[in-house]
Formats: C-alpha cells, structure tokens, sequence
C-alpha cells in the first residue's frame, strides 16, 4: 500500500508522535498537519476542539490516507470516538494507547496523570483506564507551563526543574508506580520530570505507545507498506507561522524539518 | 452620548487596559471583546493577526460603539493603520500611548521594551519611538514565558523570579533607565519586573497609557458620558471557554466578572 499515514496536532507537539511513528516504521509514507493559527486546544471548549479537528481530518483525507493519527491528547479527549465512526479508515488517538500500557506495567495499581487543563478536565485517561481496569487507582495533575516551556527550548534548567517540582509535588505523594505523559509536548521534559519522580516511576510516553499501536493496526489490516528502494516522504502543513514550525519543530523531531507548506483550513 | 467604548483583545490579557480605562473613566459603558478560541495571537502572522482583528472589529461595531480599543499588543503592531484607515470611529492602539510616554520620561535616552515573539519581531514599539525621537536607543526581549505564567497565576513565586532574571539580564545591561511592558499580560509581573531591573528602572504600563489616550481622544471629540445616575454597563463577549474567562480574568480586573456572554464571530 502507497498510501500515507495522515496525522494531525494542534500545532508543534505532535512531532513528537510522529517521531516515534517514523522510528518505528520509517518506510512509511506521512503526511503531518499541525493547526498552528488555532493552537492551542488545551484551553479550548470540547465544541470548539471537535469541530477543528473534524476539519482536520477533512485536510488530511484528501491524499488519500490509510490510517488517521489524532496526534493531540486533548483532540483525543474530546473527539475520537465522533471521528473513528464518521471516516472510512483506521482512526488511532494518543489516550488508549497511553492508557493500556499504563495498566500493563503498574504493579502498585497506583498511576499518575499529567497533560494540559483541556486534557486533564475531560477525565479521557482516567475513564480510559477505569474502563480496562477499575481497581486501579488514578491520580492527574494539569501542568499548563510545560507546554511553553517545551517550545522556549527551556527544558532543562532552573526553571523547568521548579515547575516540575511544583506541578509534580502533590502527584508524588500518592505513591504512584506509572506516570503518563499526556501531552505531546511532555516528552522533552522527560529528564526534569524523571529527577522530580525518582526512577522508580515508570514514565509512559504516549507517542511511543500510539506508534506501536499504529504498527498493530496497519498489520491487522494488511495496511504496512511494501518497502521499495524509493525514501519514504514526509510533507508538513501547518494553518500559520511555518518558519515559527521549522525552528522550533525541528528541536521537537530531533532532526530539520523539510517540505512545510502553509494551508488555509477555511478555504478548502 | 450614551455609546459604549468597544475593547477587543486575543483573549484576556486585555482586561488589564479595561481596567485602567474604568478606573480613568469610571461613567463610560464598555464591550469587551476577548477571542479566546484563537488566542494567542502572539505567536500567529500578521496576515491572519490582521483577518482575526478585523473580525473583532465588525462584531463590536454591531453595538454602536463610539471609540475602538485595540488592547493587544500584537495586533496593535500589525494592523492599527489598516484599522484606523477603515472604520469611521476613532481607533485606539496600546503602543503608541506607551513609546509616547517613554520618549517623554526617559532621561538616559534609552529605553527597553519586552512583549510577546509577535510584537518584538512587529518592531512596532522600536517604530514608534524612533519616528518620535531617532535618537533614543531601544532595546528588546521577548518573553514568551511571562503569559503563561500571568494566565496559571505565578505571578511572584520563584519561577517568575527565575523567569524575570533570565530574560531581563540582557537587557539590563543596556543602562536602560525606562522599560514598556509591551503586553497586556504583564502589569501583573509588574513587581518581580521591578525586583529584577531596580527601582531606579520606570516601568511603562501599555494599559495605563492608553487609558489616557481613551480619555484625551474622547474629550477632543466630544464624546465623553454625560454620568447620569445610572450605573456603567460592562458587558463581556468571547469566542470560547467563558468559564476559564471569568476565572483568570478576575484576576487581571482584581474584581468577579458578570456578563459574560459566547459568541461565535464565523456565523456572524
């Protein structure tokens, strides 16, 4: 199949996901659309969010992708289950991956939860959880600096260790084992938060998850494609601001960011 | 004249102006705008910066308002011209009230000015003084942290003391005598602002400033309140979340929001 995978963020932080999906299936056609003139959703109304992402994925199918990558926790949160039934194909968001893997691996059935306030309201994790194993205890933090600090590249100094320790403080005391990076942004404060929680807690990388998920998917499906001697392509729109993208996105994919195009959502 | 002053801003930031311009006129009758489904405008083009502004506009000119404030820095740097040049009524920005009173009260004849990545790279602030006096040196910093952790209500623990220091070194080193807060977010930084540049440094308040522009343009124009007994109005339109407006935004008014209504500006 030469079809590309379609993912999309509400702007920089699902680079993240995408990462980890060409890391984990790098002959895989992508096409990435971050809606930088709306960022961010974490702040958003469920309506408001629903509605862009619908948008989105609108953008997206029109390359004729195989397989959708809802790249955003609080898209997620707030509309998978709308999406998954109105496409034709294969819908993965970054929540029930996460979710799973949590459960899978926490021994003292005690796990923790940080994302933006949009993510961390609409209880997603907590209810994605509960609902594969209700005896396991949930407890979530909304961390609203980490994602600015993640874009100023301020990751790990004085600053980002403070905000760490005082978002992660009261999470701490609970005694947690698993502690879920719900936001794609969070993975490049792994360093301070580790510190923070000690490495006894086991940190759960959404982005990674959903990738293995993706791969699972497209197996099942018979989707993965037949690698050919022809590079793998990788094309990006954003809705605003793309060299505001390429600088910044490129720290977020560990690599410089090619083939930016800018697009208007509003005029499609 | 019975019209209100119409006020718009990227989301809530301009409330600090709002509540400058009720202080200085406490009779007048106000729209407030606050376009938080789009907000931050900081980090968006000038292109889409302006088509949001100008939406924000049409919508208050519904009200028949007599006097447009426009209370973000961002889009004040972007499209004040444009605005000014298409509407009937007069338009007020928060730059230039803030250059002006820099060039007035500096006495080292150099000034500098911190605000959002939008309105530094805008160069509208450095515009404005230079066109009033090209002789003053300016100097520059964008804070992209200083938003977020107004709006999260860190406004004097030991992350925004670490913030202030880290962006404010440089520019302190400039000999600057006079500093324009160039976004409305940060009149509630004001005093780790002041710990960090010494008292000898005058900060500029952008809201204060334009407050008195408001008051000397209506007097000019002779469209100041006749105060009868009844009480102003202050209504509050946004374009998303007025919960998550009413909460933080009390904290810029120093005072419990009513009236707040959800609008949304694409069906209008």
């Amino acid at each position: 199949m030469e079809r590309p995978i379609g993912i999309f963020d509400s702007g920089i932080g699902g680079l993240t996901v995408l990462k980890e999906i060409i890391n984990a299936m790098p002959g895989e056609d992508t096409i990435y659309l971050g809606d930088t003139a709306r960022v961010p959703y974490g702040t958003k109304s469920a309506e408001t969010v629903t509605k862009y992402s619908f948008e989105n994925a609108r953008f997206l199918l029109k390359f004729n992708i195989k397989l959708l990558v809802v790249a955003c926790n609080t898209a997620s949160a707030y509309c998978l289950p709308q999406l998954k039934k109105a496409l034709q194909i294969p819908v993965v968001g970054v929540i029930e991956p996460g979710a799973k893997k949590a459960v899978e691996i926490t021994k003292t059935k005690r796990v923790g939860v940080i994302g933006t306030e949009g993510t961390i309201k609409s209880g997603a994790y907590f209810d994605a959880i509960k609902s594969i194993d209700s005896s396991i205890a949930v407890f979530t933090q909304p961390c609203p600096l980490f994602v600015p600090l993640a874009e100023e590249g301020w990751t790990n100094n004085q600053m980002a260790h403070l905000t760490a320790q005082t978002y992660l403080n009261d999470i701490k005391k609970n005694w947690i084992d698993t502690l879920i990076l719900g936001c794609t942004h969070y993975p490049l404060l792994k360093e301070v938060i580790t510190e923070v929680m000690g490495n006894k807690t086991m940190l759960i990388d959404s982005g990674h998850e959903t990738a293995a998920e993706v791969f699972r998917c497209l197996a099942e499906k018979n989707l993965i494609k037949i690698i050919s001697s022809k590079e793998s392509s990788h094309r990006f729109f954003v809705t605003d601001s793309p060299d505001r993208f390429k600088q910044v996105g490129s720290r977020f994919m560990g690599a410089s960011l090619r083939n930016i195009e800018l697009v208007n959502l509003e005029n499609l």
